[in-house]
């Protein structure tokens, strides 16, 4: 995910302008998922909400996992890549590891990584790092309910307006 | 200051092992300040208190500027290289200033680098980025009262077990 130096995602009313100022002019560089290799997504409701499904189909191919409470009004739909997953965030990253076949599973929402790290499914942390301080706004990790999470030494890409941090995690 | 990847100093009881862990491992480094470089170093009193005075002088040689509410009792000692400073922490900049002569000045305190930044004082903010998740604790930024602060793209030293960042902040 793309994070401000104070630890945000987006601003206060959702605005990813300034996380996401990078990633116009860059593009080309430093996509973590190659075309192909990411097998499946696993989000929550509230970014399926924000971002109006895609448009129907995630940017890079992905099947997408929606944990949510209740699976939303007209919805499945067939054709499209989506599933709702209500009875929690293992049962979505198991039934995205099925589908996957091998490639990777991306986590596309702050909580969801919350809770992934929680129950220690995270393998990678992707951190892009904007250079601003949002001062507030929807923070990355703030949600973390177990101790200290060991991480270790990023690789690093410097972009342009964004560092590239890739974690590895212990486990 | 170091700084785990969700934004704190220091764990919840101002634990610093954790955040500090590659200090001693790397050291030689990548020291921000050139020994004699530092003129001066403006603080809080909570880090004067937790570090009881650094043992009467600061190790990198600094004359420290305690911004404080009133002046400890016993202090100031003669021949220590302590000022206090009880009308604001623009007033301990200034001072400290006047004092380094064209050195650096450091501010070595979260809550004092938010009264900075908001102050527009700030012109480089140094950030050792140690790959842990402490999930709680004192947070770096959390005091922001202003909107954004726009910063440049960092330069960028790669450590063992930290990533060294230096970002020029816009004004």
């Amino acid at each position: 995910m793309s994070m401000s130096l104070d630890g945000f995602v987006a601003g206060p009313n959702d605005e990813v302008d300034q996380v996401f100022a990078w990633y116009d002019a860059e593009r080309a560089g430093a996509e973590v998922f190659p075309p192909g290799a990411l097998g499946s997504l696993v989000c929550g409701r509230r970014l399926f909400e924000l971002t109006n499904a895609w448009g129907g189909r995630h940017p890079m191919g992905a099947h997408v996992f929606v944990v949510t409470h209740s699976v939303p009004d007209a919805w499945p739909r067939e054709d499209t890549p989506f599933t709702f997953v209500t009875d929690g965030v293992a049962s979505a990253v198991r039934q995205a590891k099925d589908l996957a076949g091998g490639r990777d599973i991306a986590i596309a929402t702050p909580t969801i990584t919350q809770q992934c790290l929680d129950l220690g499914l995270v393998d990678l942390l992707a951190v892009d790092l904007v250079p601003v301080l949002l001062g507030k706004g929807v923070p990355f990790f703030a949600g973390l309910s177990k101790g200290p999470v060991g991480l270790g030494t990023p690789t690093v890409i410097e972009g342009k307006g964004v560092t590239h941090l890739r974690y590895p995690v212990h486990h």
